[in-house]
């Protein structure tokens, strides 16, 4: 079943690696087929060399294995949470990547300092609250996709289309799972770039606002004009 | 028509992320021939991989294509300002390298602080200040290579073959698009060289201007000794 | 003798190169053998592009060579040190590992700053005190894994399998070579996140109890949920 | 005539782009005949992928070109003053490589901060006082070797067999080429090293001297015990 959503999750996982955004099995990319709702994923901890595109795990909205033999990643319950509650997500994938990981571990969200960040992300990527000592130690990952949700209240999903889970690191999501992928790319990139600039300038200025709209609305809605045209 | 001018751009883009220097799509390489006025440059978000010869744009000045199918890049009115203000430029590059980027969103000009850059750039590469809200809002790119060109009012073009543009990223320049690029090549550098200059120092100090005329003086202009006799 | 346990030594030895930890000959690994008390590690400066299985060394407990032509690493009296006082231990590394390396040269423990740190080190990796000169003008490889082992005097050693002797660099440890290679490039990689995050937040707070419990245990110990169920 | 040494100079050369230490033409290495006292050198601006062992220039130790079509290096009369004061080196290397360019543009020495430094210095790697606008003038590579002795005058060249020059970068130099070029590449690992112990040091304290007796002298000097007995 969903065979050609599992070669593209199946993909999407593999260039994980490739970018450079992972360490051993440090990542994982789901997909979702909205008509039935069911979500493929990447199974648990298993490496990116062995990992073959019948590995990969098919799940209901409520976790429960539809099909394949291996645990789906740990992180599932997470991923789940976030296709609830953004039906306009395809695809969600979580890394270790190194930048993105030190903004969630110093507790900062990601400002918007320049027109990179602005071309794919609609202001700053948030940092989420810490998770309390209940949350933790109740439903882990389920919970951890609640403080995501719960810090989009206000931000639609695709405008600003990646989180900082506080103390741990990034999620990113896409229309699909190659979005997902290509955004945490750029995660990493802005992260890295902002570093730099936040020990250049010494604190971490958000860029002028008209330029921030300019960048993002280019690339995205209806009057874009970056790229060539679309045929859909 | 411009064929060997295409093949020049078309290698000089390859080079981008051969040299490391763009993520995805995020640069482009143009070139002028001066006899006809036509600039050729590389089409708007077709990846590198994809990317042939056949596939270069030509415009004129005004920026009206004058062959190829595909849209020239969203870029091309910046590259425009440039070759129209600066006769002597042959070929102009954008990248949002990452650290060139960084000094670009902190605000800050490079400053010349060692030979290596004093090899190349006679004297601080300038950031630009800031576009204002009417400029962004109205013909951007275009604005965005006339703030360029004013940040130049004092500086000869070929002496310093780079900008910094305030939260966006570096332009450079050149006699051809290869010497653009490679001018790319050494901005991010000598950034990269300035960060942690600046963190060591704790300030970012110039360089004695007597290494610098002498570093700059020994590669260019008509007593240059350095590397083999030129026939030309 | 020790065939099989010669040939995970020379592999996980290879392996630190093609991680990017070593630099020429800069690290080593052993491997022990509990039923014998024979541990099998890397001849002394040999490069890692000319090592042969058979150039392993094997030594006893008291360091004499028992078979082998090339004189064991000079660490190996540390090495011994390690697998006298930690008996669940089977393999050891040492390495100069760039970012590891410079937290021992501020003389600064890691701490436990995120879930990634927190998914294989029970809390912060500690640096060693300062050796003494007289350690130093002693048996100063002996004394260098006295100094480690006095450090966990109140740690489990497979809790946090990796140290930071002070002014030298890390050594990790596992169950196997493999093990311990595995956590050389862990250490590697949340010391570089660290010493990010320390910029970014002006200090390096621990994260916090709760999470650090959550992430180390559900991988670790017997309700450990990560992964697909081991068949041992 | 010497075609051993043209052999070596040339096959060091090769190794700085595969290091990583030189970008583009940045680099050159040299080696000495003290039989004949005639010194094989890079030819200037020669690109690394096009030399030949041929194009290897030949010139006496007062900068007469002995042999070979090319220019040589236009920092050959630095090699030089390095070889008429310290005869007991074999081999220069200069580079542009990052991180120690980035201590040469603070104007700071590079301090022992840890075993890394101490297994191939014996103390500070010095940066030499800035050069006077006259020595910058009249013969500047001469006076730059000038400058560089006078930094060593209570140093042993081979205790300490590498330089910062300020504002410009790292001279290295061995017994021979290779050697040159190994301490290029240490040279450049402990810049790294040194400059991120800094940040998370907030200072640059030197390592303690007993160990950097022990780790400099365990692997020179007549009671060095690291590595495999060298037949000689």
């Amino acid at each position: 079943m969903l065979e050609k959503l599992k070669q593209e999750v199946w993909e999407a996982n593999l260039d994980l690696p490739k970018q450079g955004l992972v360490v051993y099995t440090w990542g994982n990319v789901s997909g979702i087929d909205r008509a039935t709702g069911l979500v493929v994923i990447k199974p648990s901890g298993v490496e990116y060399d062995h990992l073959k595109v019948e590995d990969m795990v098919v799940v209901d909205l409520e976790g429960n294995v539809v099909e394949g033999t291996l645990n789906p990643s740990s992180d599932t319950p997470t991923h789940l949470e976030i296709y609830k509650a953004f039906p306009e997500v395809g695809g969600v994938v979580h890394t270790h990547s190194s930048m993105a990981v030190s903004f969630a571990q110093a507790g900062r969200s990601l400002p918007a300092m320049g027109t990179t960040h602005a071309d794919y992300f609609y202001g700053a990527v948030p940092c989420t609250r810490a998770m309390t000592p209940e949350e933790i130690a109740g439903e882990y990952e389920k919970e951890t996709g609640k403080v995501i949700v719960e810090t989009f209240k206000d931000i639609p999903a695709l405008e600003v289309p990646a989180v900082l889970v506080r103390e741990h690191g990034p999620f990113t999501w896409g229309k699909t799972p190659a979005d997902a992928v290509y955004h945490s790319v750029v995660l990493e990139e802005v992260s890295k770039m902002a570093f730099h600039t936040a020990l250049l300038a010494q604190d971490m200025a958000n860029m002028q606002q008209a330029l921030l709209d300019k960048h993002f609305l280019r690339k995205h809605g209806k009057n874009a004009y970056y790229g060539q045209k679309q045929i859909s």
